[in-house]
């Protein structure tokens, strides 16, 4: 597992933290690429269209919760670190974050 | 690939139809999986963030997509072939496609 | 009132059950634009930035649920009278309402 | 127009930008309300199921955009302050702006 390259001045057990969150996404998108591979199994057997509307559902659900936890590491992150050292960089990530959140609203 | 219950009664050129549509579905649903594994691997690379929710927002795109050609299959056939046989089966199938795509459009 | 002139072959009852559903739409989308007018004042007093959000959040599913109904009462009226006429008509306005809630997700 | 409490120490030229923003905010708003007025007569007038669909996708996008404006502002304002005095104060802030992500895209 690489280091991240956005946080050098943060303390070990910040570390310890976000690789900790980092395995937790790992076995959610391990779990929604079971889904996928589940939709793909309902499509091949010609099960019923709702049934595998239901199940795409969700797995836009699972998606969101891995986006949205994504974002919060983030905010709480990459956002508040660098408007620490420096309020304009500050605006310029949540600028950024903020056109990725109006990206996921719209897709 | 097992045979589909709910149709009986249709020609076989609409059958091989339907097989050509279920195999592109198939294709995209693979596309998807491939995609997650490349959140997967985004993930464990600690990749930047906004990087990952860009391709979060790529993937709900693309699950859309199929849930969107799966719902006006669904509509086209499963839905206007009830109505053809019985007004109120047709009531009851347009029914049930609107509470999925209800809960398509909360997820 | 004016009369709907896509349904022209309907009985009383059927046109009776379609105008209680339009006064209720209609009752629906005045509490919506309410709604919209206590956002209004919401930002004129500067009230905190979350609960106007929560209120946002509120107003879109409301109005979802006027576009559910509506798509419910469009398929198991226009769609189904179409196809019991000409099986092209019914294929061609599958086709226009999947665009639709299409075009509604991506919102 | 109230004072808004939760800015005490900022410059006047932040407040002026503020104020422009919410008065840009405000006629967007005004707009909205327009559209739904507009989509109550298109019900009362009985217009095509699906033109009333685009005008409520319409209405939807407008919306968001005022979410997506308004989350903005909370980030750059409300967020990076409170974090600028207290690093908990900012944590919790993030992590309440991201439950009003999540409602909204659940919304």
């Amino acid at each position: 597992m690489s280091e991240h390259h956005h946080h050098a001045a943060v303390s070990v057990s910040d570390n310890d933290e976000r690789a900790v969150a980092r395995g937790k996404r790992l076995r959610r998108l391990r779990l929604i690429e079971g889904q996928v591979r589940g939709l793909q199994r309902m499509v091949d057997e010609d099960q019923y269209c709702i049934d595998i509307l239901t199940q795409i559902t969700a797995v836009r659900k699972a998606l969101d919760a891995v986006a949205v936890d994504l974002l919060e590491d983030h905010l709480a992150h990459c956002v508040l670190e660098a408007a620490a050292q420096d309020e304009e960089a500050g605006k310029d990530k949540v600028e950024e974050a903020t056109l990725a959140i109006s990206r996921l609203l719209r897709s």
